[in-house]
């Protein structure tokens, strides 16, 4: 890990400092998946058939999964896994219950009614990746609020093993949460697939979940054509920033940034500290803890981008974390809770000794889709909202339009729009009103 | 206007009926915008002014708008167009304060708390066109809700006149509304200079408003780029669906199709009616008021592509507005609220006679900055929540992680990330308990 004193950079080396790997959207990798999703308008299902052959050398008899599946999955899967999925489900939903957006109503003068009512988006599309492991807990974050939102159908796409099959947690994740259907496809195929639709497929209004860089391509492709479909956010590698201060457990912050590491070879660590000592106690934990991981390899690919930050104080180390926007901030500095008030950029931010990030990526009750690579500056996780659309509504009644006639005639003549204006005269007539 | 017939149109036919005009991003479009793009990231300043002359045909002495000019707007205005702005911005005001996101917290578990809390996004940008008339209306809609939000610093970007000066409408209603600064920008020079920041204009973190199919490309191109800004959403041409019944008046529909159809020559209009008498009223009268408009001959090209279809109920018409998603839909029928149930996807709406689409243009309080060309499937219009980030912070105490740690630990080993399992049994050890 690299080690910076951040008040001997100038302006320029802090921006180095907190920089980003490059993300260019690689020309090949952009012209590859425009093939992919072109396939698949054109071919539909034989063209899902041949790239799953293709690039993820299985053969698929259905590409959806069936009740005999769903079945054989909850049958093979351990009770104890089976409870903590649903333990987990139950967390997500109180949570996501609680933060979903509310209808309101107000009048804005006499007779002038307006209100904001939610309705769910149709048709959603989830994407759980299965690269290094399968991720049941990213069908439980996509697919809980999708519920709750009371969307209509719901659909999820992951990839399939060698051997045809999907991931018995993945799938008994998707049935726990209400996920109506289920299709074994990866990469951008399945982006394509849900965007536009095949014969198998239905075509869905909105895509969610991570993914790698051809899924995030797709995504950023699909969500640029109007006979695409949105997407939750754009997408980078996993980071965590941690601030500590002199009186943190080093083993407990070595842990956390271990967790982070360990995601891949491309994921972002950040220790911020004001006491040099601790980041030196920090950098001897990790070295230990790390050599005993299972994917110690890749999480020291990880550290070696990673970086030690020495700073003047609490609230410079803030200041460093609000430059940065990471995706998951902890907080393991005494009086954790009174720094919250000042973060203002981050995914989700956890709080004291005893909260490790882990438990915001399975069971705390937050969202683990969040903003990555700085887009915590102007984007929020997925929540509930992601799913709903907000449609305003307005009704007047004479009372109301004679109230707010006369302000509405004015402003449509100022801007020239003579039929804006006359669409309220004509009405204020009827009511024996001339302006 | 096209008179069809719903229940004679096969799928494909009523596909056809609904389709709106193909919006291509012209590959000539893409690159002039790449060119401009690129000329303000190298060349700053010296490339505003530069395009500017070319585009907008102004030389700009000062590119920002400064205190005099805002004085002399203020006193060139006249009394009656200034309380309008001031009421309208209250109205807004009133319903998005309504309508503002809350901070929430609650405990998934003992020792397990949850919360959303919400931040400002900081630098916002806001975009209002200026073609055929200025619209200080925009100006209100992007504002106030800016400001609500607290954003530390909102910009606000309008082309100049060709005499180097900004409409004095626009002037005041930024002002009225706490834009802290006004650039005389245009088009898609405006769009990267508040993207990438220049020498005089901040860069910004979000970008919203409309704009012609330049600005619509820039919005675009800068929202793809991870070092660009994020946008409000896609945009299209503005649009109006009415669904009236045989007791609706005529001359209020029609006032209310030629209102949306002055807009432009691509402006979309439908009315959906299982009146055929009605229909036939209402085409009457549309040729009757167009044709005594200044802006007749542009509505009467709207017209041409616009379509008058007649369905067997109002269920049906529901169905087709439904799947037509228009941003603004006006309910003219009796018991036209208890309609307002059935509507799935629609921007803004519009409930009753006395209730004309031109109100919430301008001060029945809702946005009018709302999602046309179909994109009500998935999005919503401006808000106070599109100017915030919401923060989810979870803080655990020992009995916290002793609630739910397991829950974690057991997951994290299904998805085979053993240091997140490790940032868990780490700290449950630290409390005596192995798992």
């Amino acid at each position: 890990m690299k080690r910076i004193n951040w008040n001997a950079l100038d302006e320029a080396a802090r921006n180095d400092a907190l920089a980003r790997p490059a993300q260019a959207r690689a020309e090949e990798l952009r012209r590859g998946v425009e093939r992919i999703i072109a396939e698949v308008c054109a071919n539909g299902d034989a063209a899902l058939r041949e790239l799953s052959a293709r690039y993820d050398r299985c053969s698929l008899d259905a590409i959806e999964v069936g009740e005999a599946e769903f079945a054989a999955a909850e049958a093979k899967l351990a009770p104890e896994l089976k409870a903590a999925i649903r333990e987990a489900a139950a967390r997500i939903e109180a949570f996501h219950r609680a933060a979903a957006p509310q209808p309101v109503g107000v009048n804005t003068a006499v007779g002038v009614r307006v209100e904001r009512i939610l309705r769910p988006i149709n048709r959603v599309g989830l994407y759980v990746p299965a690269g290094s492991a399968p991720l049941p807990s990213t069908a439980l974050m996509l697919g809980v609020p999708a519920r709750i939102a009371g969307c209509r159908e719901v659909v999820l796409c992951s990839p399939a093993r060698a051997d045809g099959t999907c991931d018995e947690a993945v799938l008994f994740a998707a049935r726990s949460v209400g996920v109506h259907r289920v299709f074994k496809l990866g990469g951008a195929q399945a982006i394509a697939a849900m965007a536009y639709g095949t014969e198998s497929v239905p075509r869905c209004d909105k895509l969610f979940g991570p993914g790698n860089s051809w899924v995030t391509e797709a995504k950023l492709q699909v969500s640029a054509d109007p006979n695409g479909a949105a997407i939750d956010m754009p997408a980078g590698p996993s980071e965590v920033l941690v601030i500590a201060d002199a009186l943190a457990n080093p083993a407990f912050v070595a842990a956390d940034l271990l967790s982070q590491a360990e995601h891949g070879p491309d994921s972002q660590v950040v220790l911020v500290s004001p006491s040099a000592a601790l980041l030196d106690e920090v950098a001897a934990e990790v070295d230990c803890q790390c050599a005993q991981l299972p994917r110690g390899a890749i999480a020291q690919q990880a550290l070696e981008q990673s970086r030690l930050i020495e700073v003047e104080s609490l609230a410079q180390a803030v200041e460093v974390s609000n430059r940065y926007a990471p995706e998951h901030l902890i907080l393991q500095v005494s009086g954790a809770r009174e720094l919250v008030a000042s973060i203002d950029s981050a995914g989700s931010v956890f709080v004291g000794a005893w909260t490790p990030e882990s438990v915001g990526d399975y069971c705390s009750g937050s969202n683990h889709v969040l903003p990555t690579y700085g887009y915590a500056r102007s984007y929020s996780g997925v929540s509930v909202a992601s799913y709903l659309k907000q449609i305003t509504v307005q009704e007047l009644d004479p009372n109301g339009l004679r109230a707010i006639g006369p302000c509405t005639a004015t402003l449509a003549a100022a801007e020239q729009l003579e039929a804006h204006r006359r669409a309220v005269t004509l009405r204020l007539a009827a009511l024996g009103i001339s302006l």
